[in-house]
């Protein structure tokens, strides 16, 4: 197994040692509020005990300081140390502390009543502590909150700031601001969602009123899916056909009031409710709802008026460039990029942390009876899944910081009226969002199933991640009709290089389309040659040209079927495989930037270790859609250098490049602790027993499952409202000396009668005495 | 647009006329007991008016009788008139009726009481209707119920017939069968999963007392995960490792008593409890437990004796082979295939009917702006997806078919001590289960998604689907350790046929195992020929060879590998993609098989449009990894016929097999309706508001929003007894016209205060009025 074993061997303690060792219990400063116990003294034995061993021994492998790396990742909204000081205010709130752990057992009606009580306690905690709105935020996100107050914050709040005039945002936005009115944004119908421009609420001015009239023509009009709106939002932006004279003027932005603001009842005119569960149990504790306008008046002042306008008597006033509106549309898509890569690092902890200490079957040519079973994660068929997705969860969120700030490079451009970015962080945007979504998930529950069977268990941590982000592949702009936008702009610009190649600007993510141009066969390709060895293909030059080649033959492909007379609609399904191959290009280009740049904060040895990651990652895109490596291309489809008939690759290089990725993962494996220390996850955030930093993995499950409430029924059934205000729904009940006292009780209500009828049907003679001596 | 365009141009009917359509309830005959409706008058529109149209037209279109396909594929356990029967008795139960959306309703604890609820009530109805065990099976599969009633059916009463006397089965088993005790299966523990051997619970005998003494010594010894065992189940059986006078002998099953039949008190010495919930809030009717014993003495009898015994005194008799209890390891195994096709079905009818009647998008080249939408199947990037995946489904449920069926000849030959069939049978079980399980879970989630933004709903119906298999993966092998056994197989025949092709019997999911004899390089490798035309890869000799050949170059690799000098323990990743090679060798060949055998019953035209799906399914699976077939073999790696150097497949033949699936895909795609009306699954099945059969989705969506019980919060805070006893709990309230007349209640309890409160923080005046003037 050599030096990429990641785990030792048990040399520590005797077998006879160990078995003797009693429970302890689980208790500060990893877990502050809650100490864990149990209630029946367990000797712990060699097997649950030596994970603890692992997981230390592991970590002091670490050839680097994960402390720095994680200075730097997590300086975002706010830095490192207030995030920490916001987990210690939270850890300590008695609502806060073990409010995850507590989710799972409330029903979707005490979810939401859960959800409006952390709204309100939330902000009561910020009051007390002073915190600005990034550090609320932050308490949510630390949270896993999916709540009102959260929709309020994401998508009420900056449209009233981006969209609104001086006087708007002085009327509306600071008691908005402050929490003095809760918002949500209505724009999704029951009928339409992808298709904007057919949405078919109306707003029409009334000239005689100067007023607008909102209205709910059909059911398909219905608004829908809007967070905070089923039960709890007191106003709305609303999107709606704006109609003056008769005349429809595409869809516009209203501020519109919905609840009386001291009584929560609906506003005249408005019909407004949940409009269910979600899937998986996704995000419970918000109310999506529908919302039905019935001919509700609002003052003309309530079009929000910074681009478009509407004068008093009718006359329209257009926005100064069509333009303007798009950079709100691109704004969450830019934001969730690198989300996506800290939900996978999540995972990826989880997932990491359980597999290095988890020990399932000895070597099998080892002759020693007496020696440990191995380390999972030392396997290959799981290392070789778990080591890129490490490389993934870094990947994007550096790639998505620099989607990030792009954006606002672009936002500040703009306004000043400059578009030259747009293009470039639209297309951008678009294909980052639909590869990175679907990546992360796809890699969360690839991480869930390395966990083997307890990854099953809600204490694998993975009730939130999962459920909570699978919509994100088709909310924020569904994920296959990015790709079409995306597949559209590659052919654009494919076909402006053809027409005057000199003329056309490209950004270094889009410079790889020069490679299609077939009249620059001669040295003006991307510069490749097939690697001879493993060691090539760990050269930058080598690996991100293979990236940008690929891409470029995915367009080349799409290009000659337009020529073949295809019709770009008919082409979505092609649009999946070239805006995949564009987001690595762009992944990888900017990983390998946003690391050079921050440099000097991470540190050398810091470094080291993540442009491996950084190498690892481009090894693996390349992986995943190789043919268009291997095969020699068709007529019309060739590159510059690379004519009809030639092929990117040789047999032995594609041998070459899986050696390469083989070392890599061997490399990289002793650093994995470390690497996911880096991200900074507290044992608080996670909330997973599996994923525990210390690795007491099974002394958790353990205690886990004994104080679960399903096993601590009371006898005096209380109400639901009595549970809320004793605070005592989903409570966990550790080491209690009642486990399991009242269970029979509820057994009795069902399967003793069960067993009564079923033996009288039978016809056979009663059970003697308890049934054990059957 | 042309033929392959699903959906017809709306001409039925004006526009206007459609606006003025009022709501008409969704009731009877389709949801028989459930009449949903709205409290309010709401104008349908166009939009969603024309939903029911598009379905019956697309039904009209179809081209066979679905009806003949679905009464051989629902021809299992029971026929198909018997099922249909059952679900009429569930659908007029007042319990079951609406039981599956309740459920969302609960929290693990209300579940986890319906569930027992469930089971006596099943059991009554059984009574009541005269059912069998597989009538009362088929009842609780079409509830979606994982309950511990379930686990006795398929994991206590089978072991105690297959593995016990007929003493025992006389003893224990006509008690069980009558469900006069309740049973569970405790194996795996919280140490140990996958490596059996390992299992740590010990049950030593002591010839003193004649009897065993059953024993966890240690944490990790626990048994969990076991379904029933929480807080239900009577009896257990229980595997532990058998110690004779200080000499392990392995694991055994033993019977044992766990909880008084009359009381449902846990016996002396024995610690359990429910070991929390599931992960996406999967199965949470069925409470898996954590089970201690403490030293609890047990009659040799109740070590369950068909095959290995212990005498008095303590002789240990031998079972006769080894192999014998094989038999129940692959059972579970070759029960799942057909179910993952089926779970696939179900995601596949919902995704279908919802993506035929949802228009979104005119044709971007249409000059009629009077045209309507297009059907969303009709684009690539969807219907490129999703037709696969109806393939698919009919290929895991024929192919699972014949899996089941293979196992049944092995059982009765190894009856008889014949063992021939039974690599075979362990190799296919195992790839097909590590295969058919992820690419059935994959495609449930990517039906999902194909659904936009509504998918997300618990409405879409995917609720159960997913998170009740997301396990299936890891539990009954794990895919990864089972992959890792069938290259193990594939390396042990490489090897056998290379040192005397001759006499190497091998079945014919099997024999492409020959192509890799590289002495056999002259004409008895597998015969093919790059295709030159879209239309030869429609011929079953050219794909089902394609095939072979893709899976001898992966096993090729391996041995490779091998002589190269890598372990075997190393290779595990290696192997899983020889392992899904392999699964779609069986797949192809027992798909088309299957078709074959029952073709009279299908019927000729039914034949016809099911041989599509046949080659459909080929096709994508040599797509799914073809670069083995387009990239020359190196030095070392040849297969007969195809020395090293060269290639299967030919760029063109390539780009040939891209137009032959778009060909097929838009071939097929008017017969949809008709292809997953087949698999004969009822609205109350799916329970699905986006699957219905009528295609009416919105008027039924927006009944369920409208009538889900946040909706209808009771002012009167009833106790969760109560609630249970007066069977309110998660009712809808359909077209009530106290629609949230309460909610607002509820938003006084924490919304109300929290604006106040942010009022007097913020030093504002207080909001006048009720906040509509701002």
């Amino acid at each position: 197994m050599g030096s990429s074993n990641p785990i030792p061997s048990a040399s520590t303690a005797s077998a006879s040692q160990l078995a003797t060792t009693q429970w302890r219990p689980l208790g500060p400063p990893d877990s502050r509020g809650i100490v864990q116990k149990v209630s029946l003294p367990i000797p712990i034995g060699a097997h649950a005990a030596q994970t603890e061993k692992d997981m230390a021994e592991a970590r002091a492998r670490t050839a680097f300081d994960p402390q720095r790396i994680e200075e730097v990742l997590r300086d975002g909204r706010i830095d490192n140390e207030t995030r920490k000081q916001i987990i210690d205010v939270m850890l300590k709130d008695p609502v806060f502390v073990d409010w995850k752990k507590r989710l799972p057992h409330m029903n979707r009606e005490q979810a939401m009543a859960m959800s409006h009580l952390a709204c309100r306690r939330i902000l009561e905690v910020a009051a007390r502590e002073d915190w600005d709105t990034q550090q609320i935020i932050e308490a949510a996100v630390g949270l896993d909150l999916q709540s009102p107050i959260t929709i309020h914050w994401v998508a009420f709040v900056p449209v009233i700031m981006g969209q609104g005039t001086a006087e708007q945002i002085d009327a509306w936005g600071s008691r908005a601001m402050t929490h003095q009115i809760l918002g949500c944004y209505l724009q999704t119908e029951l009928g339409h969602g992808s298709n904007v421009q057919a949405l078919e609420t109306t707003c029409t001015y009334v000239p005689e009123t100067d007023s607008f009239d909102l209205h709910s023509p059909t059911l398909s009009s219905t608004k829908w899916w809007s967070g905070g709106s089923g039960t709890t939002a007191t106003h709305g932006i609303v999107q709606a056909q704006l109609i003056i004279g008769g005349k429809r003027y595409g869809p516009h932005l209203f501020f519109v009031p919905l609840r009386d603001v001291y009584t929560g009842r609906l506003l005249p005119n408005i019909v407004a409710g949940d409009q269910g569960a979600k899937t998986y149990s996704g995000m419970p504790g918000l109310d999506n709802g529908y919302v039905r306008f019935n001919h509700v008046q609002l003052p003309r002042f309530n079009m929000l008026a910074k681009h478009a306008q509407v004068k008093k008597g009718g006359e329209y006033v257009k926005p100064p460039s069509d333009k303007l509106s798009y950079g709100g549309m691109i704004f969450i898509r830019s934001q969730m990029i690198d989300r996506t890569g800290w939900m996978l690092s999540r995972a990826q902890t989880i997932a990491t942390r359980y597999s290095l200490v988890r020990r399932q079957f000895r070597d099998p040519d080892s002759t020693d009876v007496g020696e440990p079973e191995r380390s999972v994660l030392s396997y290959p068929s799981l290392n070789r899944r778990m080591v890129p997705l490490l490389a993934k969860s870094y990947a994007y969120i550096i790639a998505g910081r620099r989607m990030r700030h792009l954006y606002e490079d672009m936002a500040e451009q703009l306004d000043s009226g400059n578009t030259e970015l747009l293009a470039d962080v639209h297309v951008a945007s678009s294909s980052l969002k639909a590869y990175c979504t679907k990546q992360s998930i796809d890699g969360i529950e690839e991480s869930r199933l390395a966990l083997g069977g307890h990854g099953y268990s809600v204490y694998a941590g993975f009730t939130n991640i999962f459920p909570d982000n699978a919509a994100a592949s088709t909310y924020e702009g569904d994920n296959v009709i990015l790709a079409a936008q995306v597949g559209r702009a590659m052919l654009k610009n494919a076909s402006l290089l053809e027409r005057d190649p000199e003329k056309v600007k490209l950004s270094n993510t889009m410079e790889f389309l020069r490679a299609i141009q077939t009249k620059a066969d001669q040295g003006k390709g991307i510069r490749f040659r097939p690697p001879n060895s493993p060691s090539e293909w760990l050269k930058p030059e080598v690996y991100s040209s293979a990236i940008q080649l690929r891409a470029a033959r995915r367009v080349a492909d799409l290009v000659a079927e337009v020529k073949g007379g295809r019709r770009f609609v008919d082409l979505s399904w092609e649009c999946i495989e070239v805006s995949k191959s564009h987001a690595e290009v762009v992944i990888d280009t900017w990983f390998t930037e946003g690391l050079a740049n921050d440099s000097e904060r991470y540190g050398k040895r810091e470094v080291e270790w993540l442009s491996k990651l950084v190498t690892l990652h481009a090894l693996i895109c390349i992986q995943r859609d190789i043919t268009p490596l291997v095969l020699p291309s068709s007529q019309g489809r060739g590159l510059a250098d690379y004519p009809a008939g030639t092929a990117v690759l040789t047999p032995e290089s594609v041998l070459h490049l899986e050696t390469a990725v083989r070392g890599l993962v061997e490399e990289i494996l002793p650093q994995v602790i470390g690497l996911t220390d880096a991200f900074g996850w507290t044992d608080w955030e996670l909330n997973s027993a599996l994923g525990r930093k210390d690795g007491r993995v099974y002394e958790a499950l353990m205690s886990e499952a004994e104080g679960n409430p399903l096993n601590h029924p009371r006898i005096q059934s209380r109400s639901f409202e009595e549970e809320l205000d004793n605070n005592h729904l989903g409570r966990y009940s550790y080491g209690s000396e009642n486990v399991g006292k009242n269970v029979a009780d509820t057994w009795k209500r069902h399967i003793g009668p069960l067993l009564l009828d079923a033996n009288k049907r039978s016809g056979d003679e009663p059970i003697r005495g308890n049934g054990s001596k059957l």
